[in-house]
């Protein structure tokens, strides 16, 4: 198989907890202290009859010169990527939410959303293919193994996904910091949500703007210049995650 | 001057526009395309008399190994840290919102705290000054700059420093993730806020709960095991805004 690695106690845990994800091996530090993770990474693996093996924790550093391993790294297949049909007919039960990023750029970024968008129930994220960051080994480890726990689906035109999303019953909420309307004043508790979110520099490009239902900005209490694009999205969600709960009472 | 290195259009932006810090000088990229913020760097530092170079791209590669530095970096002094008490007498005339850092460790969470607590109208972050990360290279570069327009706070006890804001008229909120109360069960509009979010992977510790006016948790839609810290502090630092904001129409 094509191999990619995973590191991080997290990471690997919820990549092992997935039935989605092939693995060739895990490699744990001879000096690791053993924690509750780590044996929860080795009776996972066990069940799974995934092999693990201690090595010297050189080979780890050597492994993953530029990050904190945290004395555990796997050799595993990459993230699946879904077919964005295939995505909606999973979903027509249940009002949905997805999150479609217009290109970002940033690893660190890219790992917050899909870890925020998993904790706030969002079903899948959307990424176009030949512009910004895919799912990585620093995307997987910053989303704390949230990868494992969401659709991905990689689309060639983020524009013909909205498209497909307007006419699969999906309402389309643009973040745009020129917007007239704030994020908290759309009513989300009955409609299924796609939300756009811009690229670091470049925010959403004027063809999607034109697609969206709403355009929403995020109101600050000072005029500098905006929010990480991470932290943006996590207000977002949260709202909506809020409004639903507040519903349900 | 000891000094330090900063990179990126938006930081160096920021720090020329901050009254407080002190620069060596400016090297940009020789091949580096002139837009309008390079175009403003050149403006505001000729205004102040601070020298700018035009180097090859390869020195300032040197000079940022691991990092887009986007064709500039500025040799400058440490961030200023300011005193709590100092800090405290300033605003004593406004109600101020102030984000208390157990021992965050990741620059780039950091950072994006950092960029976060600006746009939602924070005056002042405090920081453990022997635990968690301080102000680097990378936390400028992911405030965005946001680092010059807010008081950093250097402490050696958090919980001394929680004992005096509330002496002081400060409410504490503490984010923790087993408490009974949301995030958005809390009056925030007529209070003196200290918000205090716990270490990456410690959370807050149990000395600081203790000191709580409020003990509130972001309530999700699964049970993924949490949310990324700077993403956390942005969703509650963002209700605060939107109850400031609907309280004054």
């Amino acid at each position: 198989m094509t191999e990619t690695l995973i590191y991080g106690k997290n990471s690997i845990i919820e990549a092992l907890k997935s039935s989605d994800r092939e693995f060739n091996r895990i490699l744990i530090s001879n000096t690791c202290h053993s924690d509750e993770k780590i044996e929860q990474i080795k009776t996972l693996a066990k069940s799974s009859g995934i092999v693990f093996q201690f090595v010297n924790k050189e080979k780890l550093n050597q492994l993953v010169p530029e990050a904190k391993h945290q004395g555990v790294v796997a050799q595993v297949a990459p993230v699946n990527y879904c077919d964005l049909d295939d995505f909606i007919d999973k979903h027509l039960d249940e009002l949905t939410t997805v999150v479609i990023l217009d290109g970002v750029e940033d690893s660190h970024n890219l790992g917050a959303i899909v870890r925020s968008a998993v904790c706030a129930g969002a079903k899948g994220i959307i990424l176009p293919s030949r512009r910004g960051v895919l799912v990585n080994s620093t995307v997987e480890k910053t989303s704390a193994g949230a990868v494992n726990n969401i659709a991905i689906i990689k689309v060639n035109s983020i524009v013909n996904a909205v498209q497909k999303l307007k006419e699969r019953n999906y309402w389309v909420i643009a973040a745009d910091h020129h917007a007239d309307d704030n994020y908290y004043d759309v009513d989300y508790t009955d409609i299924n949500c796609a939300l756009i979110m811009g690229a670091e520099h470049a925010g959403i490009s004027k063809s999607l703007l034109k697609l969206a239902d709403f355009r929403v900005k995020i109101p600050m209490l000072t005029n500098f210049n905006s929010l990480n694009v991470s932290n943006a999205t996590a207000i977002i969600l949260f709202e909506i995650v809020k409004q639903k709960l507040s519903a349900k009472k």
